[in-house]
């Protein structure tokens, strides 16, 4: 009986560094309803998975969902997952996780299995099923934030690598002689359209420009890529011209990956791509001009389309198809 | 009764730009004997198979080989081959060739399926199956020569992408204010690690030195990778160097298909791998300076094993994969 054919409810669970998320879900990946709790990482595992059960015993509670019914629970969270021992084992933002069998205290707890993914891997699953991605078997996921995600969907599986640890499509060299990155490299797509050097790029065109523009108004470290997406709205020449040039860094980047992969379809997600094809459409023409021209013809750039649910409706559907039936 | 089971021989066809080889092999992959005939590609694939038909025959009748026991004929060449169609359909080597039904043609004439496979797809299936990536599942094949070539054996299957286009690794941008590439990108790994830079590097070396070389007595034009190792290996300093130089940016290269890929194993081929670790060692100390801590700590970087067969062998497996029992 495969899960979607009889439609049942269960819960995820995404972990980020601030908050928690635990969504009520449909099999086929409709989030129903959703409640955040903080982190709190510092505490540790075993005290955030207390707060966590009380939430979806409450969530459970008030959406009617019987806990026999549910198969399995998805959870997410940022870092290297061992999909073996179904723990996360390199985390900066949850050092004190590392290892934790925090997904088994969970299945004990709750009764069914918890099946713990990576955050951007998640989220790629998600978009591949229910969002962006849909209907295509070789999609390369990427998320711009404070930092550069990749998750990929080869020949329509879920590729993660030799370790879990594939994907980090954010810190492939674009610039052998660029400046230092978070990680060990140099000149990493990261390091050229991550949030911090958009913002960077930004005080740089106000101070190199005499154009008006209402990002003057903004101390700098308040400045965030979405105040961009709001000034273009506005007519602003300046936040224009910065996501034009971050679209064009961002399509030199993604030159590489319709070369590497030749996908058919380039999800992007994260905050800025609420700026849409202020972003997009420089990004495509780099890929049109400057990508090998078969693959360069046939992929689409698109947005993703799960927003901030990405994650959670990605890692339900891992879990449930690891463990579509209960027992 | 699967393929590796009972022996048998087939042949295989590796076309390349210059010379046509076919080889009698048996059907784990171990080449038997094998016979080189010039491609004239301007003649056209109808000449092609002629002589190909002429040539494989008499291979078959001086190895004994029953035309009835091949099962199937694996055949490489250069290009964007269509699974589907079983046609190269971009090469600008064989630019005639495209969409030729070449393989049909064959196959009709010989009364077995002949399959059609690009050749460094070919040869990162010959590696995996009987060479240097034997019992990973995760591989990343590159090879230098020319072009720099790439091919990828991702969760033990060989990934073509969308349209046959993957792979290109070549084609991967390492320094966006770089020269122009001969695709159409610019910074490219081929622009570093390709013969003709290698070439034009060294004579800057020699230029920018005074250090006494043997490679101050070849003559510019014909200066090929293969004088770097002999002149290396005969205690030259300005080889050694440009070897050095030529490791590092491979590793360069390498630390984005780590960080994309997080893959078992990177197997190197094309002719100047006969500098061994000259060229490998400093790829492998970039990579472990600066890709991701896990991956890079995992990764095996090492050469290829089969040197100018990868290509044949790989198009004969896959061909027999697709076809492992008769009729």
């Amino acid at each position: 009986m495969p899960g979607d054919v009889v439609k049942f409810r269960t819960v995820g669970i995404d972990v980020g560094g601030t908050n928690i998320k635990i969504a009520a879900l449909w099999n086929g990946g409709g989030v129903i309803s959703a409640e955040s709790i903080p982190t709190r990482a510092e505490r540790g595992p075993v005290d955030a998975a207390e707060r966590i059960l009380v939430t979806i015993r409450a969530l459970l509670q008030r959406e009617g969902i019987d806990p026999g019914g549910m198969h399995a629970v998805g959870m997410d969270c940022a870092g290297i997952v061992d999909p073996e021992r179904n723990v996360v084992i390199d985390s900066p933002n949850l050092r004190s996780w590392e290892n934790d069998p925090l997904a088994q205290r969970l299945a004990d707890r709750l009764g069914v299995p918890v099946y713990l993914e990576n955050d951007v891997n998640a989220m790629a699953y998600g978009e591949w099923r229910c969002g962006a991605g849909r209907g295509a078997d070789h999609i390369v996921c990427l998320t711009l934030g404070t930092g550069v995600g990749g998750g990929l969907i080869l020949d329509g599986r879920l590729y993660r690598g030799a370790h879990g640890a594939a994907g980090e499509l954010g810190h492939t060299t674009l610039d052998l002689r660029g400046a230092s990155c978070t990680c060990p490299n140099i000149g990493c797509l990261e390091r050229h359209v991550g949030a911090a050097y958009i913002v960077e790029r930004t005080l740089r065109h106000l101070q190199e420009s005499a154009a008006p523009s209402r990002l003057r108004d903004l101390e700098p470290q308040d400045m965030a890529p979405r105040d961009l997406t709001l000034a273009a709205d506005a007519g602003d020449p300046v936040a224009a011209a910065v996501l034009r040039e971050t679209g064009e860094l961002l399509g030199k980047g993604l030159v590489s990956f319709v070369n590497i992969f030749n996908p058919e379809r380039i999800v992007v997600g994260g905050g800025i791509t609420k700026a849409g094809d202020r972003l997009l459409e420089p990004a495509r023409q780099i890929v049109r001009r400057h990508a090998m021209s078969l693959p360069a013809s046939m992929v689409e750039i698109v947005p993703a389309e799960l927003g901030d649910d990405a994650a959670v409706v990605g890692a339900t559907l891992l879990a449930l198809e690891q463990h579509p039936t209960r027992g």
